[in-house]
């Protein structure tokens, strides 16, 4: 399987009954600050708070009867892990989530909300990744991998179908990039629908493997990042996104962790609307300049919402 | 003049290039805790982030050439003053904008920011009436009052029209009650729109004259009330919407000021948007029990998004 508009508007169509349409919302006063038109493409507004319930609700509602009656596995904390939750609950099968021991609490009820079952193992990758590999052996579940899956990628390029609708004269799209998933996704459908538009994918400088792969022409592993960027805290890109992403995306850009807190305070204040970090990263490029934006149309994939309202990062108690 | 559904619509057809189409979010999470489905109408999505936006330019664009040539005036620090003086700029006329001094620098500087000319005065009722009288009678600017004008009610009514087009089969409209221009628009759309739904305006305990004026039969006036619902301070009713809440309002229920702060919280979190305390006033009613919801279906404007984020109530420094 490799990843196109059909594979993506197919992912639409079988996911549509499962997730929101969410919002566009514009500001006069944010485009007269950037000197641009900027497009927000509000998935914090998502089921479960996050655009991560497109690539669930795919991979889960892609799968036969007969792998569906053996369940789904995955191994994440964060957002993933609630959506693929949401997503085996909604086709009435098992969700198992490995989880690191020590999550915070709200991420355990968070996956336990929406019924998923909880295997705790040590807070590292070997353990999270053999955790996930002995759950499947024993039940037979399928694994859902966070961003590495192609048809979970093709459930994250459908926000870029519905954005392009509604704001169809974009020049530039932006999305944050973790795992490499959205940005597969984005890249693929953007290009497709507006040949002509740019795909940028925009990275914390501290987790910024994304970059530094494209520069060595393979894939570089960095040491777990400590960006506030909780989403985006990823080791490196997926073996199936990164080839996608070196052919569809014209470039992805960093920005600093102190962008990242003035652009999601920014967006809360003149949006109106609580964005997590990790979706604050792509407007951080734009405050921080490092993207040619003036005159420009440029959609904006706000990716979460999910947020601790007890640690307002710039009200530290 | 009064108020019915064809003067509702009509504002709606006037305003309708100047205003954002809100959208109307549901949360899973909130309908189970509530046992009943919630349908929230975001007007801290709209323009200048307040329902003030469709009064205030509902007011504008009624005014003739000759009346608009010498501007509009009003006394208000609020959403009412920033959306007046948004409508003024977009009519290319002048906003005089009365306020007390001593209002907060955010205030000022978004009346500002608008384009609004500002009168500093004495911070009390008599001293801006009397302030807003006077800028009258020197320019000729059109007093346009936050509430107590019917061309402000009716645009405000506009948010119930689009309300019950994307949810047409609510039992119950909830919307918080200051002055009561919102609750008039409301109420009169939408026992007009669909009969048999109940229209129910939510105070602050701390600020219940509407509650008091009701059982009283005749406008009670109180103290500048201290709730933290700062939209919500008014001391009375006005005139001419009185009457109209006498015949068209089916209860005014009254709650807490923790029920405000923690409804607040919950609508941030769940529905990952910014509302300000006076928005989370009507959620705060189902939240405290005072409105029999099970299994009703219930649409709640959320009048607006205006807070400043330096001061999170739940996160005192």
């Amino acid at each position: 399987m490799s990843l196109d508009l059909a594979i993506i508007r197919a992912a639409h169509e079988r996911i549509r009954p499962f997730i929101k349409r969410t919002p566009v919302l514009t500001s006069d006063a944010l485009d007269a600050a950037a000197g641009a038109r900027l497009f927000f493409k509000c998935e914090n507004l998502q089921a479960a708070g996050a655009f991560k319930s497109r690539g669930a609700c795919n991979a889960v509602f892609s799968l036969t009867d007969e792998e569906a009656a053996h369940g789904v596995v995955t191994h994440s904390s964060g957002n993933h892990a609630a959506a693929l939750a949401r997503a085996a609950q909604l086709r009435g099968i098992t969700a198992h989530i490995v989880m690191p021991a020590g999550a915070p609490a709200s991420k355990v009820h968070n996956v336990g909300s929406y019924g998923g079952w909880i295997t705790f193992c040590e807070p590292n990758l070997t353990a999270r990744e053999a955790a996930c590999a002995q759950v499947s052996a024993r039940t037979g579940a399928t694994i859902v991998h966070p961003f590495d899956d192609l048809r979970v990628a093709a459930g994250q390029g459908t926000a870029t179908i519905e954005l392009l609708e509604d704001a169809p004269d974009l020049d530039v799209i932006l999305c944050p990039v973790g795992g490499g998933g959205l940005l597969c996704g984005t890249a693929v459908a953007a290009k497709a629908l507006r040949p002509g538009i740019q795909a940028i994918g925009v990275e914390p400088a501290l987790a910024d493997d994304v970059a530094q792969s494209l520069r060595a022409g393979r894939r570089i592993s960095i040491p777990t990042p400590a960006t506030i960027a909780d989403g985006l805290r990823t080791n490196c890109t997926g073996e199936k996104n990164f080839p996608i992403i070196q052919q569809y995306v014209d470039d992805v850009v960093t920005v600093s962790e102190e962008a990242i807190v003035a652009a999601m305070r920014e967006l809360w204040e003149k949006l109106r609307i609580v964005i997590e970090p990790s979706a604050a990263v792509p407007y951080a490029a734009i405050r921080e300049g490092k993207l040619p934006v003036a005159g420009r149309r440029i959609g904006i994939i706000l990716t979460g919402g999910n947020v601790d309202l007890a640690t307002v990062p710039w009200l530290k108690s």
